[in-house]
């Protein structure tokens, strides 16, 4: 039975590189809908679930993209909310590259600190240590607000470490760190970011006069950065 | 050479149910057109017909669907008109599903009086007596004016059954009667429908009193149906 | 790996023709978009060469249709301005069927002349004397300033003829004449069409009293089109 790929994407034209990569993960039939909106999802998804009957539909998964991540993740919810009983799919949501963005960033972490183990033949390399493979480490995650550094401080606190995530905003870190710990139950430090600059201090941005070695500061205003190195 | 379909939708996003059914049934690559209007019809048939010549045609057909009934009845006719000669490929119209619907629903009936013979192979169970599966048989199909009901009432009639079609404007059934006499020669009896409540009184509803076995009375007001039980 | 073609296409329902042929001569997956805009092309050609790396990139091309050649000329450009270093795939352009169908008539004509070779293994024929095969013809392009026209004339200079394109505007004649000499390096010569009838004198039209064979005036006025006989 052939391996069917639906991908829902809310972008007009249908993301190529989706397409390529899940032709190139050995899927044998990418059935590709653009201009996707929310109200689409639910006679989508029955298409999806209703064609095939019991361990046949193993073969049927839903891949979910485009550019908006926010209409992204209600189409995932909207599709999962279709689902009954065992009449379910897999789902992925990865709208704008943002999860596998993130959880490349973090595996490539868990290599460099000596936590990821040899590939395991049919996967990639898997943690040593799952959920404790960063324990005692401290992560920052800078103007992290966003869909990617969302996810990165979600994967990293779930990991183990003790994460902070900054923007220039404390409302909009601290709203991101309640999100984590309601949908992930991640503890994730929100920190206000005290340039105020022009510029974004972004990750690689020279906003920081001590490169990426910034403070975390424990003192002082509760939950502001300092730009101090931060070690 | 590959197995191609061609499917014509005249809905914006192709329906997935057909997608996934094509690839099912061995189709090697299904092409998908959503929001065809009756004058693309021309052009695509154009593309299907002058790509493989001679024999190789025969690896070529085109799937009409979509939601909308009387958008595919009309898009079949546009279809049969741009062949000529022997460039024409296979053209299946499926519109909501109407003529699987029908067909699989008289198959079950024909299976449940036992004229369904064992499957063959290569193909599904056939009728033992093509055509006569259902003679002496008397069928009503209820508020059946729709795409289905209408599409069952004439598989019935030309499996034998003696069969009424009921519809709660005589109007509307008499012109479903006429319509299949002149597409299929099926002699099919219009009744109107008495009840006047809010509510149609579809299949599986609880309009009649006597569940679904209604009296198809041949007193009184010629064509109306009687809310009594029917044998 | 898969041979992937990328299917840009300016119509809004991408062409059948051209995504059956593809999948005729042997690509693996044909991933079509319709409505295609020139300001869509970057994005589609970052997916398209940034999936998959170095010697893989060659399973991976490029194909530009639609009705309109000026766009589709448009889109081949952004298509080639984003590749960069070793960074590109194989891309064709053939808006209208336009290039298939000049190179389909030039190598008929190449045929006829008996310069083209038998098959080889893995191609079609193939020109004996590349780029001579037409030397000491003379050749005349009827209302020949549309994209065929103008690529039969090109093709046909490139193979060594003589080759005069005709247009009822001497200036339109001109202006694909400087158009061939600076992309192909192609001397043709521009000639006015001196009939004014209301229809076009196209190939095959009636419009010349000596059926195709017109003779190409170098007397008179330079560049002009008696209607007279040209062997």
């Amino acid at each position: 039975m052939k391996k069917v790929l639906v991908q829902l994407d809310s972008d007009r034209l249908p993301s190529l590189f989706d397409r390529i990569v899940a032709y190139d993960a050995d899927i044998d039939v990418v059935l590709s809908y653009g201009g996707v909106a929310l109200e689409d999802v639910r006679d989508l998804v029955h298409g999806a679930i209703f064609t095939r009957g019991g361990e046949n539909l193993k073969n049927t998964a839903i891949f979910i993209g485009g550019s908006d991540v926010p209409t992204g993740e209600k189409m995932l919810k909207a599709t999962q909310g279709t689902f009954f009983g065992p009449v379910r799919v897999s789902v992925m949501l990865d709208s704008n590259g943002c999860n596998t963005t993130s959880a490349a960033l973090v595996t490539k972490i868990l290599s460099l600190t000596g936590t990821m183990g040899p590939a395991l033949p049919g996967t990639g390399p898997v943690p040593v240590h799952p959920g404790l493979g960063l324990l005692g480490k401290r992560a920052l995650v800078l103007a992290g607000t966003g869909p990617v550094g969302m996810r990165v401080a979600g994967l990293l606190a779930q990991e183990g470490a003790q994460v902070g995530i900054t923007s220039r905003k404390m409302e909009r870190a601290r709203s991101v760190g309640e999100r984590l710990k309601e949908e992930l139950g991640a503890e994730v430090t929100p920190l206000r970011d005290r340039h105020r600059g022009g510029a974004a201090p972004g990750p690689g941005g020279s906003a920081y006069p001590g490169g990426h070695r910034c403070r975390w500061s424990s003192t002082g205003e509760t939950g502001a950065l300092d730009r101090q190195s931060y070690h």
